[in-house]
């Protein structure tokens, strides 16, 4: 929602934006592959949890370092923090960064002569990997909260993954609840995203649907004379 | 959303396709009695497990069939497999072919004069259509899978439907609820396709009200005058 | 959705519905009191039960007169049946009437001159008053069929008021639920009906909430300058 | 919606509205606090209790005050009641007080040149604050009627809070349920709300999107040229 924001920055700013914006996104995945690892690997396989581990770390130093030059570029100071109040939010918790997708759609569209789908089909497409990505975060960290935990139902990662699917689409069966406090913090999150991301994809497929059969009752006449 | 592509193909490919549509819906509902028969039946009822299972064979021969001379016809090679990727997914997983109903619909449509029903009527006869013939679908496969998995709740098929009815429409009781990793998925599947499809039910059917109650508004005044 | 047939129907039809309707709709009040108190009442309270159980028939006779009514006056013979379908699953299922509640809602409004509501509250109204209906028909029908069930965890109407609550609104806990094949059909009825009725109050709230917020946009420039 | 009957209200009575609307709304806060203090403090932290108990009492003189001065003013008399139901509803309920929040968004915006947000972000925002606002007051309700009550598993404060978010967003894994009569009314009312204060959250939302993905559409072309 800080689009009127972004039009007025300095021409630098959104270059940096652009050609940024789909490095940026590899080392997301980098930094969830590298999470994923530390919290799946058990114990005793030697160094594969200290590698996974350091790739966190210097993936979140590139995030880092990439928000430092944004404020610099900006020209905002200390308000950037404010203004990009997303951006300092992934920052913090670089497990929500799959909501920045939205950029990496727009930085890689804007190479293209015209877009791939069609209107509701993208933001179908937009919403529902973003609600993918979350939810495979959420499975992760929801797993390394409650897999140890006492009386937990959420014991290997199939179950917490199954977890995420009931949530995301709070269909709610409660077999499987998280239990620790963590928990349950991760997943209020993933209700409150999942529910307005899986929203969206409901209420353009239902748009969809409407203007397929629009289209069809336009199109028979013509055929018919 | 492959409607563009559609439009562009050869004209003997939307011949093919039309003419076909009617009794390729036939054959998956021959596929799915054969399915259920296959799932349902005790195990000593003689042959009519053998004749089920028979049936299902014949009738994924007749799609995969179709599927081949429509990638003939079509004139696109094996770039058909990625455009038509819904043909594709449903020759691969049968059970889904339900999906393909607004097709038949279409395909039947074209032979009448004009539509049966208002357009947000036709939007929830087919979401709602679907979504029961996913349910059902759903309901024998987790069936199959779980019922005789131990620590199972789903043990008869009554349970099963039961539970396709708590899963589209999202309540989650949690009485039964699949414990197998393969009755996870294809829970994963009803829940996703579902809430889709029953968002575009609720979705029409609020516009349809709005509709009807604006009329009421439109009717008034003439009457009065 | 049998509107147009409605509109091309006799004068002597027409009329006979309107006069009608809210007579009728006070008998469907009579008739889910005389079930509840049926339902209800203990079973050593002396004659309330068939009092109850008489007023239940009375007015069931009524509805099939009112029925076999307006088949003579529509001229449509027996295709009555299948054009006014609604009527007729109402008239077999008597529990389902408050569907029929905005037929009542259009012919109290021709009386009036403007109408009480804007659009959107009526709609919000109206989806509303019958999801309670329907709920409260529901929690009576399922207390019937279940607080004798061995395993039953609906034993007093209290827990079926809740079970219908939880219900209509998709949170479904799963603390309360039926366990008897008839209070799984009942739940299942009222799963899809409230769906479809909610998304609509649902619906209706957010686009009323946009229109008043759209209201103020336009309403402040003037009394500012 | 009874906006008509406020456009029409004597100038006098709109600015009291327009004055007291943000004291009002601090004073909700202080009536919240309050009763957050008297509901989870240990019975024996010597006066905090009865401070928060005479703070609670304080405000609520405060909101009847308010009250009985709009009804003078309004000139409407008894018909006050009625015309103004929801002003009504939460003198009675003050913990419905959050439902208000649209009419001290109003307020505080008439003071400002231009509305801070786009119109579905406030949408967003109106309603995502109320429905965190009752969610809050809704836990605090249900952890005083439950955390003594037998069987209850809502033993704690955190849990309520866990129960309030299941319910907003329809989850419903049903692990902390409310057992008592005064819990479950609290919580039918905290879904009805819940659902449609999300429900309009989610909408907006969609919207939002589909906006944003229309506004690239219409950005590009000239970009290209």
């Amino acid at each position: 929602m800080s689009d009127q924001s972004a039009d007025s920055a300095p021409l630098r700013f959104r270059r940096w934006e652009q050609r940024t914006e789909v490095p940026l996104f590899g080392a997301s995945l980098l930094f969830l592959l590298g999470y994923a690892v530390r919290v799946l690997a058990p114990a005793d396989t030697g160094p594969w949890r200290d590698i996974a581990l350091a790739l966190v770390g210097v993936t979140w130093l590139v995030f880092a370092a990439d928000y430092a030059v944004r404020i610099r570029l900006s020209g905002l100071g200390l308000r950037f923090v404010r203004v990009h109040w997303l951006d300092t939010v992934v920052l913090l918790l670089p497990l929500l960064r799959p909501l920045r997708l939205i950029r990496v759609y727009t930085a890689v569209q804007q190479r293209q002569e015209r877009p791939w789908l069609s209107l509701y089909a993208r933001v179908i497409a937009y919403a529902g990997a973003t609600a993918l990505l979350l939810g495979f975060s959420a499975a992760l960290a929801v797993y390394d909260q409650e897999h140890k935990a006492p009386g937990a139902s959420i014991r290997t990662f199939g179950d917490s993954v199954w977890w995420a699917c009931e949530t995301l689409t709070t269909v709610g069966y409660g077999d499987t609840v998280p239990v620790t406090p963590g928990g349950r913090i991760v997943a209020s999150g993933l209700m409150a995203c999942g529910l307005a991301l899986l929203g969206a994809v409901t209420g353009s497929f239902s748009s969809w649907l409407v203007q397929v059969f629009t289209r069809e009752d336009e199109r028979r006449p013509p055929e018919r004379e």
